[in-house]
């Protein structure tokens, strides 16, 4: 790696350098999970919730559901930006996120396994410095974990319903280079954006990749995924860490 | 008071005694105030967001405005509520909270010296246990002095904006006694749940009194009203500590 | 009581004097409850229904529900407001206002008494000149009792669900002086407002003040607790003899 | 007329006769226009308010504006209806009712000499028993005719804006006969219900038919239209009485 | 007929002419009728879908419902209109056409005979040129119809459950002269516009006639419902031709 | 390729073989481009409307603005779905869907050469059978091109503002193969679904890939890339052939 890529981080970091990251469980009261999920600045509140109910179309399945919202304080963001609650709908990038965060869960749940049950993971992000959706799936896992936890400690469960770990990051290619887990100031400058979401054996559950100035090519795509498979890697052992701690 | 009265609360608290109140300034980064208040295990995420426009009503005038939006995450609470933002609005009890807050601030402010710009204050409740409106109230005084501070700084005030302090705290009966600052399992048992907003020169902003089961006497309200004083006095006087640290 | 005081009304009212009350019965055809309430120029059409059907919270409880509903013709005031359902959306006013009337009516209900069916409040502002919402309470406890009557006549009540009157007024600092029953003119211009609601007996059900102005002082508020008890007590007194007609 | 349809109304009208028809002028103190117009038990509220401004299509013409609203007090029914501002959202049956009202007064306009201003027509249905979309627009025009006198006693018209009077009436057939002006239960049972709106010069503005059972013939829809007409000159002499009070 | 009325027609129509006609059934896969209707350049799918299922207010009768959903591609027009799922709500006109269509449909069919199953006919213009809602109805109805042939091949047919055929066409007074089948640029010039909605066997279901400018006579009524009498026989026996083929 | 691969496909195709594609010009009359592109059953009108505004974060900027809106007639599917602008709000997967097709068609525009005008382009779905945004975008390119002729016809055109041509393909692996453009059947029984947005030279724009099932792994990634440039390039030349019509 060139010394000009290492000089294009304001924060010193590598070009594959994840930014410090911290996964703080039990962060609030309430919930059966709560972590506050750090990738440096950006935080956001995971909670999980257990609900014995189901949505309609798993009603008499025997089996689950997960599902997942987003949000974003007002002032989470450098300017401020307008509450959704007061707007009266969510935009269309909220909805992409919180549909993103619950399919990434799903991926690793055995539905059957939870039972005829919902967890609905809230992830909120209190401050905001790029990567707020691939913080936010990092951390629900945790929140999930510690769900399935206190339904196994209640003698809730049949089986446990996780089949694996999920993690997810950014990776994009800034001034040319690619680069793992953008921040703010990274993210709005850089040609491509992708976020990649894998598990804990390494498989992909979802790739999004999007060029925001010129096409990106199919090298470039490939340094790119292998970046993000580090990143998760990383991911996922710090999420097994916080989970043994 | 008899030894029955202090018996009748859970947390061991006297009747006339506050839950331990903190005021965390600088708690995110964006923002131009942003304070975390704890009333006991009601914790309150306030920022003070400064923008240089005004509403409709205010523009051309030379003054300012200020304003307060309220909400609370969905798992903040032992059961988990729906997100206003995706049922797409607002309850009713959220619009009386959040221009309960905005009238408690213009209260203490000078809106001409502010000058033509508004002030937005933001309270989001990350956990709730009663009291969540008065810890808003007195978690965003401290965020908007903290916002003053920083316009002055910038030389962009004519004059000091804020006249005085103003904090809020709850009252109520609870099994026929007066107590101070209910936790959520008194409030929700309490016969008469009021707040109070004060200021620091001890004027009375808004009473809010509702009988929530026998109507209250004339004698209950001159009690509540008088450990009402004696809260607000002593959350002024943590406020002024926590401005001075 | 000074000169100057009374010169203060424009209407030529003693500071403790309420304006002329009508409480018109049956004002129209099909409500189980129908009455015209006017203080002075503000008129309030107070319809009470009876349905056969409660809420989900009060389903298969054997108790009842009593709700109410507010709103106000656009033309009802000065200038011509904006259509609440042509809006799409009721404001925080309106919501506030038809919480504190549901709140109200319910102070004085023996719920199990009224049955598993539910009562309507609805409160619509013909013409506005102040006091709207105390107007609106004073005449849905007569439209309510005619509602019970017309229960009790058809042998559906067990018992007889009112346990006491219910009656609210304005009360306000109105350029230093205390006042009862404040017109438009006055309320607009007052340094504090607050709305007292009373039942029959004397207690309080509702106390609501808000500086408008300067903070008011604990002398003040209890100078505006005794007008307000001298003006329900009369409007109680009146919502005997409509009644009683 | 045979006797037999005579017997089929219930309140003793013959088929060619009106309800009993009142038109009260200065109902309200606030609107430019304010009349309650009567067609038996269906008593709607009409007021027209002069605001200084027109829509974004109308900016810049010279010309004015005139528009509806139509609204129902909730328990204006025999059995209560959802208030449509809780409900978030105008029905259908509103919005049609308020075009049509809307397109029946600007038929009588001249929107050049009214200047560049709107007049706003609400119609708030207070009592329904049928008929209240031509109560509506029977009522409306007075309140118009008001507003525009209220314009040119200040001086701000160049010309006389109304062209014409405009007066509107039901006719159905009921049993097989037709019948003037529907109370709600001939029109909830008929065959075939009509609305019909002319101006005082015998033009038509709209013909509304609708068949509810069976098909309509030619001649019976001449019929109708006879029946109509005559309706609509005596709503017409009537408006001319009230104006002339 | 004069010169100068055939002059006026800029597609070198006659006065009493339909534009050309055609209804293309099958015209997409999915449901149990589809039919393109085309009035001239005003194209509309018409699609029929049979759900086993009835709205509240017919659950439990043993009959069924007939209802209709309108919409128009944003570009379907000479300028782009806006979306109404974007908008996030059906204009009155929108809102008015369905309902307009809904009542024309089930004004012929027997809702016993079609069982306790809804058939929801969406009509959705491709292209407009005038003319949408009655090519909407024509058309409907033939889509109407393969829906029920598709039932009744099911053998979930007790009876046939259509009693007529229905179809519709615009009249107007454009220039002065009477004329049938309006193009746009005749819509939108005319004097009066009406819209008739009759059987198979010459009995009417809807009229609907509105003076945009001048109001209209008698006489001029009469002529339009000639014509309309006559484009609407002409319709039915295309749409007899269309369902023979 | 094995010849259990082949089999697997309903309709007889390869498995790197795309449906029959058509790609019809001039659909509708009004739109300055019109296009209906079929992929298959799969049919979507996809129409450009030339606007000369700009939305906010544009204006005084000199360059123009491309977006996308995307709707499904309701009953395009095998059962017919709720009609989003009767709900009254647009989909989560209704808006990922019509933000993808509006950035990718932005990455083949140079926006200044566009000028301060917008081209809007509508995607409605008629019939569906998958891949309903892949054909949206891939006939969106055309329907833009055709409006940018338009604009170049009449002289509006600084430069020609199209930098390459623009198409998508989906891609999944079925019953554990990987196969080019799946039909509704296939798509909804596949384990991996992937949606390529590339350009005419061969850049990605958008790549977007999901586990429904078991993750999948890098390896069966590259796979789906090629089949998708493989695809993309096809679309791409029949892009060419139908322009050069």
């Amino acid at each position: 790696m060139s010394d000009l890529q290492q000089a294009l981080r304001a924060d010193g970091r590598r070009a594959d350098q994840l930014r410090p990251i911290r996964l703080i469980r039990k962060y609030t009261r309430h919930a059966e999970g709560s972590v506050l999920v750090c990738f440096g600045d950006t935080q956001v509140l995971c909670t999980a919730s257990v609900e014995e109910r189901v949505p309609p179309h798993r009603r008499g399945s025997g089996g689950g559901w997960v599902t997942a919202e987003y949000g974003m304080l007002p002032r989470a963001t450098h300017t401020r930006s307008d509450r959704e609650a007061a707007k009266g709908k969510q935009s269309g990038r909220t909805q992409e996120i919180q549909r993103l965060i619950g399919r990434s869960l799903r991926a690793v749940f055995d539905l059957e396994a939870l039972g005829e049950r919902t967890i609905s993971l809230d992830c909120d992000v209190l401050q905001a410095d790029g990567g707020t959706r691939t913080a936010a799936i990092t951390g629900a896992y945790v929140a999930a974990h510690d769900a399935c936890s206190w339904l196994q400690a209640k003698g809730l469960l049949k089986a446990w319903p996780l089949r694996d770990a999920v993690a997810a990051v950014s990776v994009g290619i800034v001034g040319g280079f690619p680069m793992l887990d953008l921040a703010y100031t990274e993210d709005s400058s850089c040609d491509t954006d992708m976020n990649v979401v894998m598990t804990g054996r390494g498989g992909f559950v979802e790739v999004q990749g999007t060029a925001e100035g010129d096409p990106f090519a199919r090298e470039q795509l490939n340094g790119l995924l292998d970046l993000a498979s580090k990143g998760v890697s990383e991911l996922v052992a710090l999420q097994g860490q916080a989970l043994a701690a």
